[in-house]
């Protein structure tokens, strides 16, 4: 047979998450507290079970994945890396196209990856109710599936513009036993708070997340959990790149370049940051964040210290920010409107082991229609974003004649997003853009690094 | 690690369909052409191409699987065969579950296992468009995926209360290229004619049926698709049956009873033929199709020669039926409300090498409910039919102590079917049931064998 499908066996799965606080040569910066010095793990103990924030904190190269959730992760790993002939042969290119499905998972993305673990250690530290917040419901979904095989309370503030736009996300969480909410919502401070300055907001992840930080804080029976951003969450996720890594060798092929969607940046991390070890080992690879136009923080975000959510609750990170009280616009890509990035992917960025570009909304829905009648799935809108990346690049290949190999993260399937679809094929989709000079009002109280 | 996933690696995937009609004692009954006498060859080919009738009148036990089918099939094939061990624990019985998922495919069910060579065989014939009805839209899905990948046109009417139901379906036809239209239309005879009797009726998979073939018969360049009922599409879908038995190998394990929802009969027969060859040949094995209580042909059915379309434009065939012009209610298992049943399956019912059984609308979301929070995929409302039956076997083990091992296949994902998960929870569903008395009328005009 061909290479339509490279399958890794089962006992070829990752035993171990990859941590790249071990492979710098000079540190990630440090997480201030309110008082302005490094956050300590005591200060994060509140909200988060002690395993996780020694995962947040932790620089040994390789964390072992506890069986349980190694049994947990075989219902839908190792996924799949696909050789995309038929988007080659419909596009004429001489570029060799690769991706892996992560839409594998029963909620549909790569979030399980994180959820899953997140559930257990919570389990294990005695924990019985998580809160979280959500944009398209991926993240949401993931959290509601895990905290139910652990015999959680899971409560979600999902954001507004995703509540309205996807009905059917929330059918799903509620489905596997999770409530569920619109942020901003009465129910906290932080929702009271942005529901008073517009009644009609579209909500932004950062709301979300304060009024799920806020809630965990209040109830001792209670963790937030994040599905980006932070170290651990990152550090999960690194099980699809170490993946993708076997199953290029089996393919007897390695990636030139390597595109993946980037909100807050689980997912691309997921994938780049075992590259990255490989990179720093003299291969050559190039990684490049797809980020939505209309929420541009790599691109053209300060990289400043800011705040993870609007209200401030959480400690301040050195990332690129487009200011934490920005709202994106309500693009379909739910899961990528999102005013910062993940610190460690910030700094990466910074540093230039690792780049960034920011493509428009039309396109990628463009994009993601030839990629369905190509390959068959149909993709999330925020997996679109990599999508339209790596078409792009193939058709730069199809210019210049290169045969070179490109590999995107498929980070889900886009079956509770098919009014997205409607829209785009309706022409009702918009592109959205800013003038830098807004966006460095909105950034002008950070301080600088 | 543990046996909660069986894969089968691509080299063993099956290379052949397997044909039933080689291994039986007496020959299935001849379907039978407008005047009475067995259908010929010539009488089908107005609507279907040469290599598809030779496959429907086929003697021989093994087919090819021709190599660009198998190339696509690689896409999502073999599925896994997943053992349930969090349901049993949930259900604390002694029993062994198990169940294949035939989800993954891009359309979200086993339909696509037939879509794909129907397309193949449509093209090499010189066909450029094909037309076919859909309920749930599973099956206009698939065909409109697979025509894609051909550059077919495809033309689908689907049941008006499926098309109101599952808009999203609706999208995802239309995102893979497919036109649709709501049955019974404005476009044919058939519909008109249904229409003026009934403006507001909820359409029926008969009468869709009347429509695709009364549009094919009419044009030169189109070939008729179905997604059940017919012997090459049974024959299509035993990829199944066979990748099962060899996964309980690898499993070290054999079912003692097999549960598959029936509608037409494909993806019960897709399961059950290859084990029905292992029966003859001394295992022990029960097979059982599970239908609904609203549209019980199997269990409530006169056993008679009937049309398979509402309007009678097919050739009669012989098999359990509740009249040609039945309209089943409107249960949200939209792949199940068909007045008929597969011929072949519906004379090894007959001589009783297959068992059947009917379960209530209510009953089905419930199990269903149930699986999605023990084994995360949330399932078909079809699906749901034999997630019932499984689940009411695995309870009367758990009253017996027995340690039987139950198969069942979890023919698709219900991610386009949340509104009828939402109904369910709203206590807005309803049971269906009917005086024997009401079919026994429904049925007095048909010939009995």
């Amino acid at each position: 047979m061909s290479d339509y499908k490279i399958q890794l066996s089962e006992r070829d799965s990752p035993s171990h998450w990859y941590n790249i606080a071990a492979d710098l040569d000079k540190p990630f910066a440090a997480v201030l507290g309110g008082d302005g010095q490094p956050a300590t793990a005591d200060s994060l103990s509140a909200i988060f079970p002690d395993t996780l924030i020694e995962q947040e904190m932790a620089t040994e190269r390789w964390i072992e994945i506890p069986e349980p959730v190694r049994q947990i992760y075989q219902q839908w790993r190792p996924t799949p890396l696909h050789r995309a002939h038929r988007l080659e042969q419909l596009l004429e290119t001489p570029a060799k196209t690769y991706y892996k499905n992560e839409g594998c998972s029963a909620a549909g993305s790569h979030k399980p990856n994180s959820a899953v673990p997140q559930a257990y250690y919570n389990k294990l530290a005695g924990r019985t109710r998580l809160t979280t917040e959500t944009g398209a419901g991926q993240w949401g979904s993931s959290i509601a599936w895990a905290g139910q095989m652990f015999s959680l309370e899971v409560m979600i503030y999902m954001v507004n513009i995703s509540y309205q736009q996807k009905p059917f996300r929330r059918s799903m969480m509620q489905t596997w036993g999770g409530q569920v909410v619109a942020s901003p919502s009465e129910l906290t401070a932080a929702g009271r708070d942005q529901l008073a300055k517009d009644p009609n907001t579209s909500g932004s992840l950062g709301i979300a997340i304060s009024e799920a930080v806020e809630d965990a804080a209040s109830r001792a029976d209670s963790s937030y959990t994040l599905g980006s951003v932070l170290n651990h969450v990152l550090l999960h996720q690194t099980i699809i790149g170490q993946e993708a890594i076997k199953q290029f060798e089996i393919a007897g092929d390695y990636p030139d370049v390597i595109f993946a969607p980037c909100g807050g940046g689980s997912n691309f991390a997921g994938v780049a940051f075992p590259f990255l070890a490989d990179k720093a080992a003299g291969k050559q690879v190039e990684l490049i964040a797809v980020e939505p136009s209309s929420c541009p923080s790599l691109t053209r975000g300060h990289f400043a210290y800011d705040f993870g959510d609007t209200a401030g609750l959480t400690p301040m990170m050195l990332m690129y920010t487009l200011g934490h009280d920005f709202i994106p616009p309500g693009i379909h890509a739910g899961g990528l409107r999102y005013h910062g990035t993940a610190p460690q992917l910030a700094q990466l960025v910074e540093r230039g082991l690792i780049s960034a570009i920011a493509v428009d909304q039309i396109p990628t829905f463009e994009a993601g229609v030839l990629f369905a009648k190509a390959e068959g799935i149909i993709p999330a809108p925020e997996s679109n974003h990599a999508i339209r990346a790596a078409i792009d690049e193939a058709l730069r290949c199809k210019e210049s004649g290169e045969q070179k190999t490109i590999f995107f993260n498929l980070s889900g399937h886009g079956h509770f997003d098919m009014l997205s679809y409607d829209r785009y094929f309706a022409g009702e989709l918009e592109n959205f853009d800013y003038p830098q000079a807004a966006i460095d009002e909105a950034l002008a109280g950070l301080p600088q690094t």
